[in-house]
């Protein structure tokens, strides 16, 4: 992330891309997500997904890891952590099946300031993973303050 | 989760309650959130943050791990998994440290039936974490699928 005052709607970063295996799906799940349907193989096959899923939150857990390294390599990183109050209208589209890859990618939409924290903003995000071909599996618009260089003094 | 044509609004249910430990805060987010602020003390005490706070991911992560226990023990689980289309609205409002105690609930706000889905309707639920004293740490919209009653034949 940069400086708030240097954001710019309509900037674009691929996060990089990840490939769900069975092992992590089911040792995610049964950390925080114990259903049958990602963790035993067998019964998810007689589901009604026909076959094991990953929890819709382990498809977002891995844009934030995915979006922690990219910010980690920001010039300024040290000064402009992703500090967040919460996001908006997360949606789960397609079911993550195992040896699915996901394509992580983020894109500014907008930027508040707050008069209540002159030394930062707020910068809005749209945030999606999508398959190779295109179709959109997850997305969600994120909320992230950025720091505000300092002006006069 | 009852069937879909049982659920009323204003329908309360307590998840439980979790202690974040420093150990658990910092082996979820060296995974899923590794920023300075979560996992490593020493930078953390320099942080705005005073010290080690939970990432937002793990603390909705563990609003999931209760609910999915809590909803095991309903007497259809079988027939309703939690199946949601996604989430509106989350807030992060408070930094969850060490040893902090959050108490989860769900109340069902609304329902919603589904032209494309005659099996199932939709559940629109609020979902807070609180601390013992009633303060609010975090809050989301929740939606999820629940299974319909055959009728007729």
């Amino acid at each position: 992330m940069s400086w708030w005052d240097d954001i710019v709607a309509g900037t674009r970063a691929e996060l990089g891309s990840y490939t769900f295996t069975e092992d992590e799906i089911i040792r995610f799940a049964r950390e925080y997500d114990p259903q049958p349907f990602h963790i035993d193989p067998e019964v998810a096959a007689r589901s009604v997904f026909g076959g094991i899923i990953a929890s819709g939150w382990h498809t977002v857990a891995i844009w934030m890891k995915l979006a922690v390294a990219h910010n980690a390599k920001q010039p300024n990183a040290e000064a402009a952590p992703m500090i967040s109050p919460g996001f908006e209208n997360l949606k789960w589209l397609k079911p993550v099946r195992p040896g699915m890859t996901l394509h992580y990618s983020t894109e500014v939409t907008g930027k508040r300031a707050l008069a209540s924290r002159p030394a930062r903003g707020l910068v809005l995000t749209n945030n999606e993973a999508r398959e190779a071909d295109g179709t959109l599996v997850m997305s969600f618009t994120g909320k992230v303050f950025a720091p505000r260089r300092q002006t006069g003094g």
